[in-house]
């Protein structure tokens, strides 16, 4: 939950005269996403969402993820539309930040989430796949494998204060799936890939009554191999609280996804190497994190060995069967 | 900034299944409010305002606060209106709290209030007092001039930690105010009673291009001097960042005031005074949370030294003229 940066009435009215959405008739801040400042803008035309970008985000990568989600909602992919001023443009300063202002999507984030709100996932992150195939722009996935490395050695110095033997537990991970990695060489056994949403959990998938209504946060999209994104979601989705990974969510996940975009037997056989790797990218980011914390923060850190838990859970699993699916014919 | 308490998306629709305001489209925590926790939401009816009470609001206070509310809105008064259920109750609990659904209030709190706000909240606090003459119910001001002493004496031995000679300060201010405080025996001298909102603050008084369009935050409100309202906007409207006071902007408040509900000689006399205690209670309760903070608590405590500014100005003020009034004939 978090508003870093205020935005005054005054700076917001002159704002929305760039705009056509009438003007401002309330703006409050939303307390919820960690990387930038949320505010939802409703003005004479309607909710939306006003997005001022924080450090984290790359003021250059920002011409990305707002052309994505407009190259998505262009195609009918239910996500915030970025909306343009008067001018065209998109992307504004507000505040002394890069801002913009998106469409406003309705729906809720499940808390807890069932084997249909999995289909659901599933089914609409192949559906963003196959939509943004023909998107031109491109962003390598700096939280990859070799972003991992980079994280491993920022704190496996204070990880054994987290948990007794979990640097050298990175440390080995970090070898093994250097060395089974998929796709690093561009060969012909290289993984299908394209544009992936890298961050697709469930504070970003909403629902209504009637099934998912949307899609948000692409600020962590990139180019990189699509089942990569299905292995952060058997992540982020498929484990209950106590640790056990559901299989029936899994296969939910999965099945739905393959019915939109049937996975190739070489995804199928990569997914346990995949999930590593998603499992230990979000070790690391959440580890760094809490190791980092800064006094007085807004934000509270997850915790890191929750997905230690999962990482541990992966290792073992031989094969599609242990997230649900039959193994392919 | 806080979301105390989350609601998840079970609850909520468990929640509006008791109202009539069709099913819920959207319920984002707001980044506003430090005593509750606040949702925007957006339901097919339109948006309201969901609010959680936390434990720094009594339970028993609560069908008074609501009561006001709900009576000044009858009355036409621009504040958020409580919404019943089916069964007719305002009161129900989500997540374990105490909870109310109230109607959206559109416009936008100012940053850099100006005479035109200061002149804007000076009418609608007169309104209001008007309005809620008939109001039957009652609610001592448990931080009027007893409970500022139960909070000295809790901070009173930090104090000097946050600024030296502080404590003695404090002390010596109490005992003057004990001493000079109006309408503590209800004699022929004491000034017109009745119920204050006591907190608002720019941020509890919402703007439209043009205009005031409304107020929120009724936790706060009470029995007690009318003037003492007075007392608490002329700390919170009317000084500039600098410290200095405005007096451009404490005649706009006064006579916007006393257009609506004209104030009386021995009000003004005892004006300052009031100021005085107004800021003293405001430097206490900030005090209070500096000194007690909460390791990795949501809410960053206000500055009190900015009320001990406040305190000392007041008390160099002679008369209303100090605050830009012209003296009564």
């Amino acid at each position: 939950m978090a508003v870093y940066t205020e935005v005054d009435d005054e700076s917001l009215a002159t704002l929305l005269a760039e705009y056509e959405i009438g003007s401002v008739l309330s703006c409050k801040g939303i307390a919820e996403g960690v990387e930038n400042s949320n505010y939802l803008l409703v003005t004479e035309s309607g909710p939306h969402i006003l997005t001022l970008y924080e450090k984290r985000v790359k003021a250059e990568d920002l011409p990305f993820f707002l052309g994505l989600m407009d190259h998505l909602a262009a195609r009918g992919f239910s996500c915030p539309t970025p909306i343009a001023g008067r001018d065209g443009r998109i992307l504004r300063h507000v505040a002394g930040r890069p801002a913009a202002i998106v469409s406003f999507l309705s729906g809720v984030w499940p808390r807890r989430p069932t084997a249909r709100h999995c289909a659901g996932v599933g089914g609409v992150m192949a559906q963003m796949h196959r939509l943004a195939a023909d998107f031109t722009m491109r962003r390598a996935n700096d939280l990859s494998i070799a972003g991992w490395a980079n994280i491993a050695r920022a704190c496996i110095g204070g990880a054994d204060a987290v948990e007794t033997g979990l640097g050298a537990e990175i440390a080995a991970e970090l070898e093994v799936l250097e060395a089974v990695w998929p796709d690093r060489s561009g060969g012909a056994d290289a993984l299908p890939r394209g544009i992936i949403h890298a961050d697709m959990f469930p504070d970003n998938v909403f629902f209504l009554e009637d099934g998912l209504s949307g899609v948000i946060d692409f600020y962590f999209a990139c180019n990189d191999m699509l089942a990569y994104d299905l292995a952060v979601a058997l992540n982020a989705w498929c484990f209950e609280r106590d640790g056990a990974f559901n299989v029936t969510k899994g296969r939910a996940l999965l099945e739905s996804y393959g019915r939109v975009r049937p996975l190739t037997s070489a995804e199928l056989e990569m997914l346990p190497v995949l999930a590593r790797g998603a499992a230990l990218r979000f070790l690391l980011t959440r580890l760094y994190d809490w190791l980092n914390q800064v006094p007085g923060a807004l934000v509270k850190p997850k915790d890191p060995l929750e997905y230690l838990r999962k990482l541990r859970f992966h290792r073992q699993v031989g094969g599609v069967a242990g997230y649900g699916l039959e193994a392919a014919a």
